[in-house]
């Protein structure tokens, strides 16, 4: 690892990312100027939302300029210093990109200081990323209100799964909409929510007759698509739809029934998009408290990890067909001070 | 008239409203029970929304029943009554019914105190329903701040159109999209606009690229459909979308592309549906302000006037076809006392 493995944007994906999109370089290490500091990344998190990064329409980023090296969302370990504020040893969150060392200004790593009773991987993912997305998104903008109902998309994954578990904490009816029979019984068993719907299964408007016999008062949504549409067709006045991703339609394409968004005329509902970023401010409140739900045993989370840069369109694609059990992350390097 | 002709609802319409669909009877005029009246309907409005009243599935009303005199929202005078709030000449606004006279508690009956200088229909159109949409929805949902853009679909409109002069009110940047030279020109001319976009014209994405050189703050939308999705392909971060109706969907079909939909996640932005129920504390307050606009000239607007109740399915296809210019009205009778 005396070099940098430089994964780049070659080439806008059309449709699904491959190996071919990318050009793989090996380039010098780089070395940290005044202020900044030299991070070994060790994890890379891979969500749907890269993908966007990638085509040349704006997304939440601005598009991922071609031949540089992919962003990415990263975890790592500060190896030379030139700030006070960043020792050698330092665990950093950052946008540590598409490669193994990364360079910047202090002012854009922040510190993370990991408790022995968590794992390390859990701070880019749970206690940062999908715990802030999942706890801001839930209570910010669905204002839920105990016994109210709420149906929580993609519910087995990285951000679904908190957010069904926080709501259970605010005394909410949860219903988890999820990909399979493993998915279901895990929302079930270890996420404790009040039913579950597989959406694999077929039928998904009866069952959410049934499992949401008082109407729909929320929807966390991560997909879009015709489960959506299904969702909006039962929702109750005044009811609130907060849209973290529509993940169905990242490698392009993907509708929605008008008559389906009506229904936010018909029952004077509100459907709201947010990002991770509009709530930083509570990032160490947030943080702390789901730190002690982990350590407590109160939240339930999964981790899945490959090992490698060249593992980076395997992720991709486990992510889009919800292979992945839980937040992806590629491991860069060891979490061990070399 | 000694009679009344009733126009009830036979069969669910199959897309686009006809004559086959209603059996039209001839029955005795109603009696005013105690504490009730006899209105004889004056005007009918005609919305785009009548049509959604009309399927088995719920909007904002439960659905019509079938057999029963198909519901309607009307102006009327008084022309009985058991109830002392009421004498007889009394102008109501209330749901009469497609037919010629009408009987209600007095508690169902609005009564109505027409200007001189204003005309009768005018209160059942630009001083009700269009007037406390346009003005609330504007208002309440969208929050305008001076100077930022407004983009209004349907904006010829009798909704669209006043939420075009509130906007310039208001010191909005107002563009406004309608269907073809005649209603952008009176856009221009007789509503102030900054901009017109003819959607018949085609071109829609880069002319409200030239429109809206700040990007597009504000969206009131009436219709839904390709042109919705082009516009919130456009949004800047915080926007506001209030959805007032979805017509393109009201025959049935109609879709959007989930990637425009995504542009709420991206943008931070917010979408939100409304009814004029939601706002009828606001009645006197904004009827007041838009009665004097009117009465100064401030306000604009049009009012379309058929004659007789075998006129609906053609009032309901100028508004789907955008035929009608301004408020549909059908005149039931004449505004003069018998």
């Amino acid at each position: 690892m005396s070099g940098n493995t430089e994964w780049r944007l070659r080439a806008r994906p059309r449709g699904e990312v491959t190996r071919a999109d990318f050009e793989v370089l090996s380039a010098a290490r780089p070395v940290p100027g005044a202020g900044e500091a030299l991070v070994r990344n060790i994890y890379l998190f891979v969500p749907p939302s890269m993908r966007l990064w990638m085509d040349e329409k704006e997304s939440y980023l601005p598009p991922q300029p071609l031949g540089e090296v992919m962003a990415g969302i990263t975890l790592g370990v500060v190896e030379a210093s030139n700030h006070p504020s960043l020792p050698v040893g330092t665990y950093v969150n950052c946008m540590g990109g598409c490669q193994q060392w990364h360079v910047a200004p202090a002012e854009r790593l922040q510190p993370v200081t990991p408790h022995a009773g968590v794992p390390l991987a859990a701070y880019r993912t749970v206690l940062d990323v999908q715990g802030l997305t999942a706890y801001c998104g839930l209570t910010e903008i669905c204002q839920p209100r105990a016994g109210e109902t709420l149906v929580v998309t993609a519910a087995a994954g990285s951000v679904g799964s908190l957010v069904c578990q926080i709501g259970k904490k605010l005394g909410l009816r949860v219903v988890g909409v999820a990909g399979g029979r493993e998915k279901c019984d895990w929302l079930l068993e270890a996420c404790g929510v009040d039913a579950v719907i597989d959406y694999k299964a077929g039928g998904v408007g009866e069952r959410l007759d049934q499992a949401c016999p008082d109407g729909i008062d929320m929807l966390f949504e991560n997909v879009g698509g015709p489960v959506m549409d299904l969702v909006l067709d039962r929702v109750n006045r005044r009811a609130r739809i907060a849209l973290c991703g529509l993940v169905s339609s990242y490698n392009g394409g993907g509708t929605q029934r008008t008559s389906a968004l009506m229904q936010l005329v018909n029952k004077s509902a509100r459907m709201e998009g947010f990002l991770l970023t509009d709530h930083y401010g509570r990032y160490a409140e947030v943080t702390r408290k789901l730190e002690e739900w982990i350590l407590d045993g109160g939240i339930r989370y999964q981790i899945d990890i490959l090992d490698g840069l060249d593992q980076l369109p395997e992720a991709m694609g486990r992510v889009f067909h919800g292979r992945n059990r839980g937040a992806q992350l590629l491991r860069l390097s060891q979490e061990e001070r070399t």
